[in-house]
C-alpha cells in the first residue's frame, strides 16, 4: 500500500500536547514537486456497543469542547502505551459504565480522519454485562452520563443529530445489520 | 446538548496551517476546577459514495501522509469557505472522478474526532453517473488513482484494510442496509 508514497524530505514539530502533537512534514510528490502536509499524531483509542441483556445499548453523553456541544456516544478510551486494545476496552468499560463484559468481541478498525491524524479507533462488541458493585473511577476531568437505549431510539437519535460522530453511527449502523441477520 | 458544559477561561493559539489550526483551551469543569482541552480546528468536507448502473462504488487510491500508506477511500474534499456542502459534492466528484450524477442525495453527517477535532463530513449518494469527456482537475498536490468495485470487493477489502477509513467503512454499511431494505 505505498502507491503515490510521498517522501518525507523534512519534519517541522509544531506542538507536544496531552493528548496530540502536531507537525508540518515536508514531501517530495510522485511527479518531484514539493508540498507540505499538516499531521496531527494521537495514540489511538478503542470504543465499545456495550450491549444489555435488554437490547440496550449503553451510552455516554458527555460534552465535547471542539464541538461546543454535549454528544451521545459509545464510550470509548485512548490507549495508553503499550495497553492491548482489548485491556483498554475493559477498563473503559467499567470506568465509564460500570458494567464488566461476559464476552467482548473484536469488531474492526479504522482511522477517523485520516487526512490530516493517524488517530485509529479498534470497535468492541461487549455483551453479557453484569453492573459492577464497585466499579473503577475514570478520569477526573471527565464528566459522563450514563444512558441506555434502544437502537430504535438511536435511530432517532441520528436523525435528531444528538448521536453525531463517527464510531456511533458505526455502532448504530452495526447493529442495524446484525438485526437483519 | 449543554450538559456538563465547559466554559472557556482562556484560549491559547498554537497553529495556524492551510488546512488546520491548533489551539489550546482553559476550561472551567461543572465541578469547578480547571483543565485544558487541546482542538483540532478544520473546514469540514464532503464524501461521496458514487455508485454507477452497474452497482459499483467508485473509489480512489490515495496516500495519506498521517499513516505513511495508502488507503482506498470514497471521495472527498474539503468545504470551501460559505460554500454549501451540495456544490463541493458535485465539484468533488467530478475533479476526483470524472463522473457527474444525474442525482445526489444527501445521507447524513457526522464528527469523525470529537474528542480533539471539530472535522465534520457531510455524505452524499451519487447515482445516474454519467462519465465527463473533459472533467476539471483538482488539487495539483494529490494524486489519486479511480478504482471501481462491488459491495462485495468493498467488504474483502475491509477484512484486508485496503479500506480502512471512517467514512469508507460507513459508506459500505450504509450499501450493505440498503441492499436489505
Amino acid at each position: 500500500m505505498n502507491k503515490f508514497e510521498e517522501k518525507t524530505v523534512g519534519m517541522k514539530p509544531i506542538f507536544d500536547g496531552k493528548i496530540i502533537s502536531v507537525q508540518v512534514d515536508e514531501v517530495e510528490l510522485p511527479d518531484g514537486k514539493r508540498s507540505s502536509r499538516e499531521i496531527v499524531r494521537h495514540p489511538g483509542a478503542v470504543a465499545l456497543i456495550p450491549l444489555t441483556n435488554e437490547k440496550k445499548i449503553v451510552m455516554v453523553e458527555q460534552y465535547r469542547k471542539p464541538l461546543e456541544r454535549s454528544l451521545l456516544e459509545i464510550p470509548a478510551g485512548k490507549l495508553e502505551p503499550g495497553e492491548e486494545p482489548a485491556v483498554t476496552a475493559e477498563r473503559e468499560l467499567e470506568e465509564e459504565t460500570g458494567y464488566r463484559a461476559g464476552k467482548m468481541e473484536y469488531i474492526t478498525s479504522f482511522y477517523t480522519s485520516p487526512g490530516f491524524a493517524n488517530e485509529i479507533i479498534h470497535i468492541y462488541l461487549a455483551t453479557e454485562l453484569e453492573a459492577l458493585d464497585n466499579p473503577a473511577d475514570g478520569d477526573e476531568d471527565e464528566f459522563v452520563e450514563l444512558v441506555e437505549i434502544s437502537l430504535e431510539e438511536a435511530l432517532e437519535c441520528i436523525k435528531n443529530e444528538r448521536i453525531y460522530d463517527a464510531k456511533t453511527v458505526f455502532a448504530v449502523q452495526y447493529l442495524q445489520l446484525m438485526e437483519k441477520k
